[in-house]
């Protein structure tokens, strides 16, 4: 073992016995058999709480198994709200009444665009960046085709992301609505959300965030910050499990003016009153559309209720000293084997996950993952570091990157 | 005790007693105290199977918990053509390639509506009947308004369901698609599927069949019968759980000439090529959009394992023998108090479900379900008897008549 290993054991231990939040840690699943050495990739699937699976069971059992279809009447029709309530509250900055859980994240991105793109009557003007997530992009460019609306492509520097300059250079008099991603995916870029959404609101367009990158390791403030629609997944950060319902945030003051074209029985002002005619419900409600998805926001539930007792901000705090630490590391002991940094550097600007790149990154990420070391690999941006405050250790981090040494080491 | 119960009695005994499928009935959950009676409302939500909690517990462990991130690569990617090709071979009649799991049934409608409208140039009318379940004719409306198309209004005999004959004398030229409930669900009909597809074809346009009233109870013949495009849900007689996925089948005739709307990242030819523009999947995956949902989808591959087991056929035979019992118990004890049947007497015609009507059933049924006899309620239309064929006995069919008979009585 080399110097450098020992004084950087040291030092994760270190910050371990310092972290306020490392008991949290246990809260987490992990297999009894060790055979996940570090998890690197909270940021595409988080793990389970441990609670969630004897949550699921007594679930089973009890509201569905023994509840059976009165546990509709007595609590589910209200479940997209109340949780979306408690994500507003707990996470997003939002007043009750405004966040719905349901959907995947691109279904909810088509109906908030096109309700967004339908209530700006004489804007005919979509922008986005060149950068942001496929889904986005392509649900975009759908509806311009649809819609016949006109895409304005932002060309952001692609190792950062989206700047108010960027923005306040193509917006105007014929801009609908601006949708962005909060934290970019491919770089780790955290948008300057409130001066963004400023600027777009001044020019008189709809500000739209995507906040799967970011919604549970960064704090928003979508009430005070102006937002007018975000959506967001809670597969990540949010610890729902693979697939787990998205969200949907509508300022109170579009409510009533938008309307979502998928017209389900689940968003009419009276569902069970089976009319003749679609009247769209009154309150936020009128942006679901099909029957909830009950069972499968559970765990998101767990996560949530863990997030109240810890404090978004102190889990913020958290994200920020790994993506420090990762940092220092990588520059300690993979800068040197030709490894790439290509995150920003200052932690204002950067969400909870750290890229790195090499060209046998892909490569190393198959012989990593079958040692138990779990990062992602994304072609042709490199090694994503996903590190999702509550259930990642400073020690987790540290095997990781050592992980990552030894092999590309060894390949050398 | 009167003679007719004691009659009844003996009968509902010795059915359960000649019942081929009675042991399958062990297989799903009950709760332990004894506080459901009668549970005739499988037809709304179904009862979740005894295995069902330990293999959440199992996946939410296993799969998600120590397969981590990896399990997207190693299985979850093709769950929803998986599972989908499972369902299409146990229940629908369908070769495999042909359904997808995901969305809601109101979300997959819309797709599916909107890719066979726009599929069909120079044809502008949508076909429904205006006893087709809300979330149809809900979506139907707002996508004629927005596509400019008409709809044409079939008016069926309320009591019954759409014929043959109402289909004919809708259809011509300008039909682009027509959808219908292959059950009603307000009546139990059971729609001729294969003579009115038939008819539509001939016609030259699409046949959608909404299959949430009949999937899991019923056979059908997707492939055999011709059908252009079906949806369903699986949360009543496949069991799946609140707000489970829903299936959409799309013949593989159609797959490469359809495009539906909603152009998310999981529907494109290669979604981590993270690329520029849109390409839609050339097989079924185009007609998926998000992430899809796994962990919810995981109750749903318990029911299709027991179905496999057990045979479509089989579970038909059985729902026809309770509808049956039901109608000859409503008529003993309940037509002689005023209630009045509303469902096809004929079996061939008749899905899963028996209504019955009588002035005070929303009082009634509030007093049965807190006896733990639970029906389901819809105004205007009465009460709903579900007979779910695997998880329901005669016994516990017998026990809800004779307590709906005995509060009717204490009311009069």
């Amino acid at each position: 073992m080399s110097n450098s290993t020992e004084n950087a054991t040291l030092t994760s231990a270190r910050l371990d016995a310092a972290d306020p939040l490392a008991a949290y840690r246990d809260r987490f699943f992990e297999p009894a058999d060790g055979s996940v050495i570090s998890y690197l990739d909270g940021n595409s699937l988080g793990r389970p709480l441990r609670a969630t699976a004897a949550n699921l069971t007594a679930f089973v059992q009890g509201e569905w198994g023994s509840g059976l279809i009165r546990s509709w009447d007595e609590k589910w029709m209200d479940e997209p709200t109340v949780v979306g309530d408690l994500l507003g509250a707990t996470v997003l900055g939002a007043a009750p009444g405004q966040t719905i859980i349901g959907d995947s994240t691109s279904v909810l991105l088509y109906k908030l665009l096109r309700a967004g793109l339908d209530g700006q009557a004489g804007r005919d003007e979509i922008v986005i960046d060149r950068w942001n997530f496929p889904t986005d992009r392509f649900l975009v460019e759908g509806i311009a085709a649809e819609r016949g609306a006109k895409i304005v492509w932002i060309d952001p520097d692609a190792a950062t992301g989206v700047t108010p300059e960027d923005v306040a250079a193509v917006i105007g008099e014929r801009t609908a609505l601006v949708l962005l991603s909060h934290v970019a995916y491919r770089s780790g870029f955290l948008a300057d959300a409130p001066g963004i959404t400023k600027l777009v609101k001044d020019a008189g367009a709809l500000m739209m965030w995507d906040l799967c990158h970011s919604a549970g390791s960064i704090p928003t403030e979508l009430d005070a910050w102006g937002v007018d629609l975000a959506v967001g997944c809670s597969y990540k950060y949010l610890n729902g499990g693979p697939g787990a319902p998205a969200f949907a945030y509508i300022n109170s003051a579009l409510t009533g003016r938008l309307q979502q074209p998928i017209w389900g029985w689940m968003g009419a002002a009276n569902p069970f009153e089976m009319g003749a005619d679609y009247e769209p419900a009154a309150n936020v409600r009128r942006f679901i559309t099909g029957t909830p998805p009950i069972l499968a926001m559970q765990p998101l539930k767990d996560m949530l209720a863990l997030l109240a007792e810890v404090g978004i901000e102190a889990v913020r705090s958290k994200s920020v000293a790994l993506t420090e630490y990762t940092i220092a590391l990588v520059r300690e002991h993979l800068v040197p084997l030709g490894v790439e940094l290509s995150s920003p550097l200052d932690p204002a600007h950067r969400g909870s996950h750290v890229i790195i790149d090499h060209p046998r990154f892909a490569e190393v990420t198959a012989k990593l993952w079958e040692a138990g070391v779990i990062p992602d690999f994304r072609p042709p941006y490199g090694l994503r570091i996903g590190l999702s405050p509550l259930s990642t250790s400073f020690a987790e981090v540290e095997a990781g990157i050592l992980a990552i040494r030894g092999v590309l080491a060894s390949m050398s």
